[in-house]
């Protein structure tokens, strides 16, 4: 089944490179093509039977007669379903708990962070100074996430269980949400969602739809002083807006995974912000090796 | 009832002072005594019908003929108990959820904070570099727990929603421990227990059995790289023994809430050590409200 393969890693947000060792080892006999925004090798589209991609750009799909498989490199497929032109193929999706155990871990770590000053403890150890910052507990900060697809019921989760009141919001109603969370879902019910999140988490899909939803609108229906957590895409979030919302303390600080550009620049203003904290993307990952198994077994069951 | 009492607060670990006011509030007739270590006002001893304690100086209250209630200030009695002269009067323990929800949000933030290299994160963007760290699924990282008791149970439960593998130790057996949690009691499972810890958290509570617990003995017991979570009392760790473990690699890392000497002195290695995170005794703190009121409520149960 490994033979004559040709496979494309494809992304117009990612860089797909980290794949090639784990399909490298696990395909041997295929063909590895790599398609990036700027599609160059056109001419290797008409070969192409298998597609391993996070938000392949609309219409290239379309471009591929002998494809047969669509595997997504996450848990969502919605990044795939939006092209208006997908062909008729199966879609797949990773089933990856590891992938939404980190992203907890990076979404309590945040949350924590913020809600107990833990950067303002790390500043005071710099001066060696025992300065305490107030302790509120848990049960009286309350954490919307914004996003309750795998990875986010799965944090909503995480953080009932360390206590804090947990709501969420999603586009449409989700069935099924873990006990003790708040739902909202939809565009009217979005404003009486944000008016609760002392903190609140992105972890929703990048689509047409979400694109640019962090902005100024969204920070001033938030109470004051809020804090945010983006764990979603860079493009979710509207970098002026959030350091003009810093700067009048409509947001008291944030946690931010994810960029427009990655690296994120060098004379970037996120970077030297005294209330923003960068990570390099590193809040959660399937593993390659995760990616390169399901997409054989996925091949194996057509 | 709230005449003529003489209530004392009292510990030979913790500055109680803090709880003056609000003891003030809820019983504005009752007098109130606060006995130090190096106890002064002997000649209020049998006048006292109330302590509020934490570690009260075993054969302290022996000498209080007029006690009828002691009140500990948190969810653990043993502190009280340990007292070979403890007359026999009614110990009663706070029950505050917002306790130990403060400190599973404390014990998420510092396990998440070594184990997924966060310090490491807040460095490079000291320097504006976008510099990857390994990322480790929490499903393969083994948290352990020394101290199974109502905060050590809860922050258990939290790690384990989180998606950490999660093991337990406790002197002697627990009934009803969450479900998922792996648990070793006594002497004889305690080399075991310790040899699966890739983190350790400490919420052992002090005891003479406990007291220095954290030595090079457990160290050594530990695998090659652990990180270390205390968050019990400063005496559980052997100071000098950290320092050397930290040096060797024995121990990666270590966050700390608690110190023999608070605050801790400025020129203490800790406080510039790289790979020791130090917090001023912050993960968690039951409101001096809730003690006042629950101390009211049963002196009015008696």
């Amino acid at each position: 089944m490994t033979h004559e393969l040709d496979i494309a890693l494809v992304s117009d947000q990612i860089a797909m490179d980290y794949l090639q060792p784990a399909f490298r080892e696990r395909f041997p006999k295929a063909r590895l093509h790599r398609i990036d925004t700027e599609v160059q090798e056109l001419d290797a589209l008409d070969r192409i039977d298998t597609v391993v991609c996070w938000s392949p750009p609309p219409g290239l799909l379309a471009r591929m007669p002998r494809l047969r498989l669509v595997q997504s490199v996450g848990a969502g497929t919605d990044h795939i379903t939006r092209d208006p032109a997908l062909p008729d193929v199966p879609v797949r999706r990773i089933v990856d708990p590891d992938m939404a155990d980190g992203m907890n871990a990076y979404v309590a770590w945040a949350v924590v962070h913020g809600q107990r000053h833990m950067g303002a403890y790390l500043e005071s150890q710099r001066r060696a100074a025992w300065e305490e910052a107030p302790i509120e507990p848990p049960g009286r900060h309350r954490v919307g996430i914004a996003g309750l697809g795998v990875l986010g019921q799965s944090a909503a989760r995480a953080l009932r269980a360390i206590g804090y009141r947990v709501r969420g919001w999603s586009r449409s109603p989700k069935g099924d949400l873990p006990e003790g969370i708040e739902a909202f879902h939809g565009d009217a019910a979005r404003a009486e969602f944000l008016a609760g999140c002392d903190t609140l988490v992105c972890l929703l899909p990048l689509t047409d739809d979400t694109r640019g939803i962090l902005d100024a609108s969204l920070f001033a229906q938030l109470p004051r002083g809020a804090r945010l957590v983006n764990a979603g895409r860079g493009a979710h979030l509207v970098q002026d807006d959030l350091l003009a919302a810093l700067q009048s303390g409509q947001i008291a600080s944030a946690v931010l995974d994810a960029f427009v550009e990655e690296p994120l620049p060098q004379g970037h203003p996120f970077w030297r912000h005294p209330r923003i904290t960068v990570t390099p993307h590193i809040a959660t990952r399937t593993r390659p090796e995760a990616i390169a198994r399901q997409t054989h077994d996925n091949l194996a069951r057509l």
